[in-house]
């Protein structure tokens, strides 16, 4: 389905909703958003190694359908930073479940600590916990 | 990545989840056993049009992930019906974050009766719903 052309598969806010998030890298971006990433290098240190393409076209495509805002941070060459919207922001409730739905079935997984973020977690824990592996 | 040498990306709950279910279809596979669907039929029925190929191997997928159990409800030639497992079953409050993101941004998608199933919500009332845009 050619981008430019996009049409709903469906009125089902699950299809309409996987349209847009639907894939492996998509929500991990949005994992790193929440977790306080905002330039480019932010997202190649997640230990997932995302390869820059796909970065680059989740990033255009959350641009795309109003779930991140893109700033220039730096003038030449320009280089831009990204950050949640409300809409993006929102993902939230959705994501908890899917952390918790992950511990539950895979008690291997990292399990973020239950007073959620007094101190927001900080990247460097979550990923230096995750390279332990 | 091979199906038979699979390696975790990372620890990240999230990132195991999307192995899984990270595509534009399995969810939706999901959603259709949630609401009553069990036999090959009644999944193609739905308004997505998922095609028959890739039915079968979200199937299988599920299957091998512990998500849904297979049956047979006839021998000559064999047919399978298909269940969630308690696994599967779990991911329903997840799919509920799902829905309710879905219809807070997008307010043409189709959203479910407030006081969940009492009586379950037939997939005949979804699906015709879904087929009058």
């Amino acid at each position: 389905m050619p981008k430019s052309a996009h049409v709903e598969r469906s009125i089902c806010p699950i299809a309409v909703t996987l349209d847009i998030l639907g894939d492996k890298w998509t929500l991990l971006v949005v994992r790193d958003l929440l977790l306080g990433a905002s330039r480019y290098n932010d997202f190649l240190e997640a230990p997932e190694n995302i390869r820059t393409n796909i970065l680059a076209d989740r990033l255009k495509r959350l641009e795309e359908h109003g779930l991140i805002h893109k700033s220039a941070y730096q003038a030449r060459p320009v280089r831009h930073e990204y950050k949640l919207t409300e809409k993006g922001l929102a993902l939230r409730p959705m994501i908890r479940q899917i952390v918790k739905w992950g511990n539950e079935f895979y008690p291997q997984t990292y399990t973020p600590p239950k007073k959620g973020p007094a101190k927001r977690p900080s990247r460097k824990t979550l990923h230096g916990i995750n390279s332990q592996r």
